[in-house]
């Protein structure tokens, strides 16, 4: 195949999450992602550091998104809507045709401990950066580390929720309400 | 020395410590911490399974005392009174005749990416070990996952404060203190 081809990284991130279901994270070579994608391993590496890049490099543009949506957020906005504002703009990276690929990354990133574990560490540090983003807006801690903290716990459930759901919902949609009900559950507390 | 020299653990722990703080944590070796503390590779290896274990077997120590603190609380305890308990248990762990261990080991966590990598993982698996036990007490979530992320943030910001403070204070008091400014901020967001 040409490899001018567009697509090609998702055709790589396809044929590598269709290997990682099948066959195991662990038990899948760079190597049998690009022969199934059709492609080299050169091609892969241009797009690609390693497997596991595959899975996550989802979550650094999440978290560019994030800090620019708060930053971009009204003056006037509260922590909770200019989290809320961050996690409608990251519905992009969760478009209707990806659907399917949000499904099998849960249920190989869920089989896997030590991928558990960097989704654990991806999600601690887009919460920092949501925090760092409001401590910029001026708001003070310990808001703009609890303010944080319901935003990433409010992405974690809400990206389960849509990998859950028929398809039909919006990903912001579902991230808004979420977002609200976290918001009701911490005022609640005692 | 004698291998049945007691504080064998402590000694290695503070030899380490040392070391790290001298030279770096990955120009460190097993075999510097053991002469550094007058034992062998071996004995070291009765006690920790690597370096990266001296640093972070506190945690799973923590992660039990937790999930046992919010299990043994009394039937009648709200979802952070729960949590409290949990936290003044958790000061064993900082003793003061730990604390200048604990400053030591919060510099060499901050200066190495990978340390902090763990860090923040380790404070995510809490954060579960949190969430579940309150589960089992029948919170409902999402509840029991915002009093959880609020017992985690309080306890990474307990610890911080603690090895700020000039030692005085009990870790258990200023852990009371810092979930009750959480609460209180989680209240309050908009």
């Amino acid at each position: 195949m040409s490899r001018w081809e567009p697509n090609t990284r998702e055709r790589l991130e396809r044929a590598a999450l269709e290997l990682f279901a099948e066959r195991g994270y662990d038990d899948t070579a760079v190597a049998e992602i690009a022969e199934r994608a059709g492609l080299t391993k050169r091609t892969f590496f241009r797009h690609f550091t390693d497997k596991r890049e595959v899975l996550f490099s989802g979550q650094d543009i999440l978290s560019r998104l994030f800090a620019d949506s708060i930053a971009g957020a009204p003056e006037s906005a509260t922590p909770l809507q200019a989290i809320t504002a961050a996690l409608e703009a990251s519905g992009v990276a969760f478009p209707p045709e990806r659907f399917e690929l949000a499904r099998q990354r849960r249920d190989v990133v869920a089989a896997n401990a030590s991928l558990r574990e960097r989704e654990l560490f991806k999600r601690a540090a887009l919460t920092e950066v949501m925090a760092q983003a409001l401590r910029a807006r001026g708001v003070p801690d310990p808001s703009a580390s609890v303010a944080a903290e319901l935003g990433a716990l409010a992405f974690g459930m809400s990206y389960l929720r849509w990998a859950d759901s028929s398809g039909d919902e919006k990903f912001a949609d579902i991230a808004r309400e979420t977002l609200e009900e976290l918001r009701a559950a911490a005022a609640a507390l005692k």
